[in-house]
């Protein structure tokens, strides 16, 4: 069930009956509210995405709003299965990194991680990020983070966040226009093409590197590449779970290292995505990664919904929604200890009925 | 699906919901090479078993090798019955003893203990090990091995290791001609005869212990034997996942404590092997344990092929292979946590597909 993008199988075998946290990055970019470039959520309310998506992971209740996050084409959030696997084979621990949301979470048991990140301004008009002091937050929450478990999982939930990895890995001047996924099947080119270009000529004004960033990327990207930075010596493994969006905080990694002539051993690090992203014809993750300067573990996983007739679900093998919520890194997770397909395909069902 | 051989229930019904790490020791001993010896493996390549083996249980990958180990009749390693419980039900931790391998493991992420060990000889003419040696080896290891979980399940990989422990018994003066098993049906009993009164001609050369097992025994039952007097006071339980080879490592321990004139709590220790160990007409797994001057615990789990069509599989309930790499444990283990027959036996023939 689990298949090797790049590396050896060892790294994510030897996980197997190894306890987790699952960590999820919550974050807004205004970027999100440009018609047409994200199909992450509800329209007009894209912003609520985040807070609804950890909500439901949590608890199995959106409660700052009635029903879970769809897209317009009723392509329910990839919540769902990370909440599926949760409910099948619990994490140690969930926990929520609040990387600048609009709508904080309405929930009082779990940790809940604040940092004073403020959303995200639209990349068309420049993010307005404050780069070097979120980036340091991340390499200081690294620093001082200590699981309780074996290994760590670390997702995202960030509308319209494939656009602002694009726009910052093209900025960083990786050669990458094409590699980029969307949590759209067909991606709506145009329009994010204008808004990458508007960040870009935005960025070009900037000679150094965070100076850039501050321009084009977003909290997550920037947080997640310092709590990389910062956590690369501790004891336990990390992984991210994501596609495009987790390589481009890896890009925002490569690009700091190679500005500070530093290094990273990267042993204890993978990348966990979906067979989605991975058999997308209109991305490229492996060859995202393999733009980095050292070596990464990465895999996914090889479940679909063929076993539900599901028209939602069924949407996600057609090449919508895709990834997120660390949806790839829960059904590694899910894989290595012993979840098959479907029992996970009958409890995301549930949800829908 | 647990059934007691010796000692009571409790033992094992304790270890209910507790966590385990499971040891595989590994050694090549070259009397394996004697032609006719042993079916464990690929006929020509038997000394790649262990490696194999190992590999295949921690990664569901034979990497020096294009195949999963199997006999010439065809007969799949015990391996898969070990991994397929990995898999239902994930060990807290996998690791490796090598204990003289002709191959080292193409492994990176699990743990590896490395003892600077070398393949022992042929029994025919003479091991030639440094019995002193390998057995200290084993108590300082015992002394010093912490495991991290509630007990540990010690398993092994050596092929020609039933003719060595025959050998060894009776060289310790053991009347045990006819209990000791082997991975035929049919025990070849001409060439294994001649081979281990060789053997045993050479140790009546000797007068001291560790002298006569320096000529007839192999490094796994030196180690062991050392491990378990090693660990024996400390806090954890100790299974032996194994037939007459782990009963010939308590035999081993035995004769030590008498030469000593030692004792030993042996409580918190126990052997587990297979069904088809304990029903093996040509061999008596209980006889030997009742030679031994201590109360062991053993058990052997009740798991067969009979819902399985597959021949190569049904092989083993016909009394071919029958034990080894601790399949007899990890059966156990499975039935401590819930594993059904059908689970196993599916999960089995997936990897002959």
């Amino acid at each position: 069930m689990v298949q090797t993008i790049l590396g050896k199988k060892d790294f994510i075998e030897s996980l197997r009956g190894k306890s987790c946290t699952f960590l999820l990055s919550l974050s807004n970019t205004k970027t999100a509210n440009i018609k047409g470039i994200s199909q992450a959520g509800i329209p007009g309310m894209l912003y609520l995405t985040p807070t609804l998506d950890a909500e439901f992971l949590a608890t199995g209740e959106v409660r700052s709003l009635k029903d879970i996050a769809s897209t317009p084409k009723g392509v329910p959030t990839p919540a769902l299965i990370s909440r599926a696997i949760h409910l099948l084979k619990p994490f140690r621990n969930i926990e929520f990194l609040n990387l600048g949301l609009e709508k904080s979470l309405d929930i009082d048991y779990f940790k809940i991680h604040n940092f004073d990140i403020k959303p995200s301004g639209s990349i068309e008009d420049g993010a307005n990020i404050d780069a070097i002091d979120i980036f340091e937050k991340g390499v200081q929450f690294g620093q001082q983070y200590k699981p309780d478990s074996d290994y760590v999982i670390l997702g995202e939930s960030v509308p319209g966040g494939t656009t602002t990895a694009l726009a910052t890995a093209l900025a960083l001047g990786y050669d990458c226009n094409d590699k980029f996924s969307s949590s759209f099947k067909d991606v709506p080119n145009s329009i994010k093409n204008s808004v990458v270009s508007k960040a870009l000529q935005l960025s070009l004004k900037e000679n150094e590197l965070f100076a850039k960033l501050s321009v084009v990327a977003d909290n997550m990207l920037l947080f997640n590449a310092g709590f990389i930075l910062g956590s690369i010596e501790k004891d336990y493994r990390l992984i991210l779970a994501g596609g495009t969006q987790m390589a481009g905080v890896l890009l925002v990694v490569n690009s700091i290292l190679k500005t500070m002539q530093g290094d990273i051993d990267s042993s204890k690090l993978a990348l966990c995505t979906t067979k989605w992203v991975y058999d997308d014809p209109n991305s490229d993750l492996k060859g995202l990664l393999e733009l980095l300067d050292f070596d990464i573990n990465a895999y996914y996983s090889e479940f679909d919904f063929g076993l539900s007739n599901h028209m939602a679900l069924k949407l996600y093998d057609k090449g919508e929604a895709k990834e997120g919520v660390g949806a790839g890194g829960a059904l590694v997770y899910g894989s290595l200890n012993g979840l098959d397909k479907q029992s996970i395909t009958t409890c995301v069902e549930n949800f829908l009925v």
